[in-house]
């Protein structure tokens, strides 16, 4: 099967907007076992949406089309459809009533140009949509079926697995069964971890293995696509994640997916130990990592983010005379911010950050990119200093938390490996 | 003229990363005046490459391709150029030595995979890559230009910017001016700044207005694109900026373009004024936000994200009884944070958030979306509720930071206003 995707409307052509509507679509589509084949994008033009419908049902059996469906003069998606297809817009009163209980939900006076919207293509079916204003359709010409829905992510994404993915799947008697495993790896290089599975094909030629770059991790994704029993297919994709994990050993963050916030928030909850935090450089991001988890306030107490030499001192008890001798970045201060902010809070764990993220600031000494590490745990205190080569301030920001989060991941794993 | 962009990658096509390059390309080529007529997405298929090339340099003027000129085995699109071309690969000499050098600096090793990725199509010219291993390169055929630029944004961009840019201009003869104003609003939704600035392109027919969202922001720019002189262009482009803040009033945030912490971080400076942070629900996000600015050292002096009433109490002093009487969401507890805060750092002005971000810990009384932010100045103490109808975390937590720098920004412009 040939599928396609259009984006259509000039603020995506122009770069106004990133389209992430395509990879969404691309992504879900997959998992019905159904490889897209290319991407278009074209602006709100009439001749060239028209021509372009053309083309792709020339070439193509089934088409995803986004945007161009308000109810603005530019909009002009409904108005090409027509014209490819050779049929005239006609008013669904499927359509009509469906944007009518729309808008007497959310109380939105109906008006004339709304009614534009309900005029479909003829012999078109209306795919209503509870999100938004706009209704999508769908229709078959030159034996292509077409899709038509909302550019507007939060109306589209929801229409297309609520409402399309199941008439493509009947249409075209799609059954596998799908199965996933994700897994995060941090401190090796994408090139690193591909050297380092590059044996994975011919072990598993069933599976597919992907990579995606987060920064500053990297997401494994294991996908298996088959007709075979479930239970089988687990057993599979077990495996196969064994093997990956054996092989990239404590570079892995999370068999199950998770990233270092919530990988830690796992870890503290499941150990019930409580955290706080001392930020220098990386300026509050480690603490906003940490409380972007729902439910962190069951193990996050306290975070002292503190710029000044004057704040580590007075808020967090770094010894002035650790500053006047060894400055601000260094081992000891970060061990002593660490000490303080577990004090302050009454934490079980805390961890610091002093360091020089850029892009100004930089020494021969402490050059943009260098890091100190802290932790204070019940038992020890401990700093380690790191340097990225980086000299990006928001590359240094993501990179320093990562380290911090991955310092106190490999504490808690020790202990949950002598407590269990 | 008539051009296109062509992204490639399997990582792009099935969603796996999202595409910013062509956005970039597109937005960059409208400032020289290029309007792209259209984007194309294709994987990793050799066939495909060849018969997209031959489709677009059949149809077209000028074509950026981006992707696929790495060392590895699905790295074709040279060799699909080469195809498409009816020209032979070739070791382009100039190319190799750029690659060696750029090795050589960064004291990596060069391997005979490298090499590979000097292998240009015959008659095209290299563009030298100084930001990674893979250059790129020009050719024209069947009367299209092509450039072929790495698909890594950080490497493509400035190449393209700074190499291949004044190629264009070049080639095509171009030669407008082009100025460029931009402007951010916070507070109003995208539909109702259209409906406040409709009157713009019947006032400013030479003008080009676009709206961008940057949530919680939204950013407006002013485009003129002529050959008229540069005073006379300012003199518009000041004109029709004046007019487009009139209209919004104190929902202009930046004329300059600036975000809230950029705002903030500026009025802070020119008034020699320092600030310390008392963050509750945003968990740290405008702390971060703050020091994303470089130079921010300057004015910021502390936050305390104090997740718990314990650290409310002991770190900030806010008074015991208040959050009996009152609880933690509440003006009351924001003002003694904020004050709290202020003090601890002895700092000229202090901001903080008490709220609940969601998706639980909402009540009756306090849902989720509430948030109270407070504020303490030299001369005044106060704090405001706000509720907004999101129940996503992550939305919470920016819109509820972008109104505490909101309401910081305010309170220095009073003060800028009485010391101008």
């Amino acid at each position: 099967m040939i599928a396609k995707i259009l984006s259509t409307g000039d603020e995506v052509l122009f770069g106004d907007i990133v389209d992430t509507n395509a990879g969404f679509l691309s992504r879900t589509l997959k998992e019905s076992g159904i490889k897209i084949e290319g991407i278009r994008v074209v602006g709100d033009d009439l001749d060239t949406l028209v021509s372009e419908l053309n083309v792709i049902s020339a070439s193509s059996d089934l088409c995803i089309v986004t945007g161009g469906l308000g109810p603005t003069a530019d909009d002009l998606t409904a108005l090409a459809c027509s014209r490819a297809a050779g049929v005239e817009l006609s008013l669904d009163s499927h359509a009509l009533a469906s944007m009518k209980h729309y808008f007497r939900k959310k109380g939105f006076e109906f008006s004339k140009e709304n009614e534009k919207q309900a005029f479909l293509p003829a012999g078109s079916t209306v795919i209503e949509n509870h999100y938004g204003t706009a209704p999508g359709f769908y229709i078959t010409f030159d034996e292509c079926l077409f899709f038509f829905l909302p550019g507007v992510p939060a109306e589209m994404k929801p229409m297309f697995k609520k409402m399309v993915v199941p008439v493509i799947n009947r249409k075209f008697n799609l059954s596998l069964n799908i199965g996933v495993r994700r897994a995060t790896v941090f401190g090796l290089g994408e090139s690193k971890v591909g050297a380092v599975l590059k044996d994975f094909d011919s072990l598993f030629p069933e599976l597919k293995l992907s990579f995606r770059i987060k920064f500053p991790l990297i997401e494994l994704k294991i996908v298996s696509m088959s007709s075979t029993e479930i239970e089988s297919q687990n057993k599979d994709l077990k495996n196969a994640l064994d093997w990956v994990t054996s092989k990239l050993g404590d570079y892995v963050v999370s068999d199950q997916g998770r990233d270092l916030a919530q990988e830690v928030g796992y870890l503290l909850k499941r150990l019930k130990k409580t955290l706080a935090i001392a930020e220098s450089c990386t300026g509050g991001l480690i603490s906003n990592l940490i409380t972007d988890v729902a439910g962190s306030s069951d193990y996050f107490l306290f975070t002292a983010v503190t710029y000044t030499n004057d704040a580590k001192v007075n808020i967090l008890g770094v010894d002035q005379q650790t500053i006047i001798d060894h400055g601000a970045v260094h081992e000891q201060t970060a061990i002593e911010m660490a000490a303080g902010a577990r004090r302050a809070a009454g934490a079980d764990f805390a961890i610091s950050t002093t360091g020089v993220a850029g892009p100004g600031g930089g020494t021969d000494d402490k050059p943009v990119g260098m890091v100190c590490i802290g932790i204070a745990g019940p038992e020890k205190k401990a700093a380690k200093t790191h340097i990225f080569y980086f000299k990006n301030r928001d590359q240094n920001k993501k990179l320093f938390a990562a380290t911090a989060l991955n310092t106190l991941r490999q504490a808690l794993i020790q202990i949950d490996g002598q407590t269990a």
